[in-house]
């Protein structure tokens, strides 16, 4: 029985975390946020996504530091005294890099939509960390540094490294999220440009 | 207080719907559903997504004949008696457009990053549906026909229909879903071709 107000309420108030603890995350938890990413739906069911867990710790550091130099380059550090100082990301305990494989139909699509599913399964994937305690936040920053990141991770050329998602135990918890009102955003039977 | 378990098994059990009764959709689940929409994180909280909500029969009609056609177009009308017969979307009660509205920033990335924030709403858009009780699929057929989308739904041409998700009551429930061994999509530290 699945109880409708918890998946609103882990939805509602699922914070980006920035401030992470060094507890371990454990196995069995990693597991089920793994999984949880895979059952995003795609197109034919193809699943072109593919995780990669980053846990030792000079990878970490190597990936960690590039991504925070880009933040540092595009928002300054003194962004950290509006947002609050954030973990460094090569502390957070697990990197989880979500990656698109590429399919042979690919190209007859506007260019987001082969991405898709991989953003569907990065969204269950920091749910299911949420439902579970753990703290996570959605990165891009990195895709400023592709050919970086490649090369650091050992990724094919044809492999979309899409979202890097840190995931820790948060050392506050989770609250309400800043939010245009919905109705603000939706429209009903014809755009109108609100 | 979030059960856990009740968001990990709206994640594994997320089917998509492909029977829909007619029986409407009351007004509060749809804004429960939109809303948890509008709860995705985005870059600098930019909130890049408008939802354009169908319920007047002659859009639903034009824009669901249009989508199945497609369908038929690409899989044959045969494939139906593989999945099953089902419902035309024309006569499903609610059609959602998840649309993306442009940034002054959205050169500076690689291609699908700037709809990354709304896939991930039209994720939180389903999974809160399921929470409900309500079935969707994510649809991505349409973008096989943009310009005839466009024209039909008075969306500018900047504005990018990324996905489209019928909302009614599934004829039948939930339940497990098919996608390969999560330990076969994961790889840890770096990349390898499994």
């Amino acid at each position: 029985m699945i109880d409708p107000a918890s998946v609103l309420e882990a939805i509602a108030t699922l914070r980006e975390t920035r401030r992470f603890l060094d507890t371990p995350v454990p196995d069995e938890a990693l597991a089920q946020v793994l999984e949880a990413a895979t059952m995003a739906s795609s197109l034919n069911n193809a699943q072109p996504w593919r995780f990669l867990v980053l846990r030792e710790p000079s990878i970490r550091r190597a990936l960690g530091d590039l991504i925070d130099a880009v933040s540092d380059e595009l928002y300054g550090k003194e962004s950290h005294s509006i947002t609050g100082e954030r973990t460094p990301l090569r502390d957070v305990p697990v990197l989880v890099v979500v990656c698109r494989r590429p399919l042979p139909t690919d190209a007859e699509w506007p260019s987001s939509v082969p991405a898709a599913p991989v953003y569907a399964a990065a969204q269950n994937l920091v749910l299911a960390a949420r439902a579970l305690g753990l703290g996570t936040r959605p990165i891009v920053l990195h895709r400023r540094r592709d050919a970086t990141v490649r090369a650091m991770l050992g990724l094919p050329d044809d492999v979309e490294p899409c979202v890097i998602v840190p995931v820790g135990w948060p050392e506050t918890g989770f609250g309400p999220l800043f939010r245009r009102p919905w109705e603000s955003v939706v429209t009903y039977d014809r755009w109108s440009p609100a």
